[in-house]
């Protein structure tokens, strides 16, 4: 994995497996993609710890199941912890809809347990 | 407003008109929202303050103007500043699109400026 | 208002704005959202009535304010009632969260009080 | 499967997996389930089958395959029948588009027929 | 295959599965949907190439993974290139996130490589 | 307006007043927002024309009523015509529902006429 890949998943815990593929196969895809990160995972006003919390929450609102299971399979490596995760979606339930919260608990339990 | 609306109020901020409608007119529907509030808000794994946050951000991802507004009108009296909450709708950019920023944006320039 | 536009307000209720202007401006348009609705409102395995409770939940489920709007103006017009639908919402409000049900029950509020 | 969960089945036909295991490893997420479960599913001004049906429409909507999928497992158990809901979803093809009624039709072709 | 479900081919590249088992099983269904597809698909001031690819940038921005594999699916059949539905993925990018791109990616990867 | 600004116009027709206002107070967003535009909108594979309906008919599938509109303001300026719009729109109708077409449409008659 090169440099840039490596700090990104410092960022985000696991970096997903097409951010990888676009690494090798389709460099302009992957510059555009790394700056982008780089302007919305780093620690700031709010930790990355929280910000992975957000990412969870807002799959699980969009049901977007990739999404979700990409983003959850990256929290436990930044030290987030499951009980955070189920509280916050929660939020989801209310916003989105107790589906939405099934989506994201589903993804928590494969990879946060 | 009514003992449970104010505990209400010391979680989410401020609790939206439509709420205290419903207070007044259809006990049934307050009582059963209340519930749910009372499992979502509170402080736990997560205090009340990442709740909102993540609220504000789930809200813009659906692209859901009043949802949006009525969570970001509550934010400040919470003690959330708007740079956690910019932040925040960077996740919400980068997995909903750039309007649903925008969403999230214009209610904290309304509410938290 | 035309024939055909008359047999569709026996089935929604109200025939919005929208399909009235294309009824004039744009005939192919409105040859072919009528074939649509054909296929749809009429009574058959389900009332009319039911239909219409569907739209109102599906289109507050989407969260969109038009079209919730649109459905609810015919509502009382076919004999729903006020208390059907907003029992109806509650299937939406577990479904799709609570400020979908909002969508709803605002617009009913609005136009079947 | 406890008093509560047997409850819900008569009301919704099926319990979904996931409440099963929440009530045997979560008994806080179960009793706040099932308290919103009461609120929405029972006979009232709507009958259950009705409200079925307008749960299936809703989770096509929002092209929840998981959640439409729940809903059509339980659909044929309270004597709704297939015709019914494939009418129904004609609407959701008419607000949500062609893809949202493929979603619940393909949920009813394997659960209800 | 039947003559309209031919014309429909020659519009969109390939035939859904389930519009196929529907010209078979359900001839009202398959009429209403042939009508409707007329109205759509053709050359007008469009080019049904340009169709085509608006229908995968849809289908992505709705993260419908069934209705955006059956969009790519016939795309390079009308002679639609990788790199045109890949740089129109871009605007989807945009205005609906990096998952609801990679919903398309995936498909045109699969479909158009 | 500064070069940026106005090279970005040349390519989406019309600035939308939030850019304006991002590029007068928040420089570090502007950059983020130009970056990310410069990667979508110029001529490439497909024309800036194409990318600008495609823009619209995935505004309109969301309901996004800010951006369909935001998006169709600048159409005329690029040379795009209303027809064309009108007859990409139809596919969102098929894909999202009559009331998606509705938001593209009205925004349209608003902006193209």
């Amino acid at each position: 994995m090169d440099k840039e890949l490596k700090e990104l998943e410092e960022n985000i815990g696991k970096v997903p497996m097409i951010l990888q593929k676009w690494a090798k196969e389709d460099p302009e895809m992957e510059k555009f993609v790394l700056a982008l990160d780089k302007g919305v995972w780093g620690d700031g006003a709010l930790s990355k710890q929280t910000k992975k919390i957000i990412a969870i929450c807002v799959a699980a609102a969009l049901r977007d199941r990739h999404a979700v299971r990409a983003q959850a399979a990256g929290a436990s490596a930044l030290g987030v912890n499951y009980d955070e995760v189920e509280e916050a979606l929660r939020v989801t339930f209310l916003l989105a809809g107790m589906p939405a919260y099934t989506y994201g608990r589903t993804a928590i339990d494969d990879f946060m347990k």
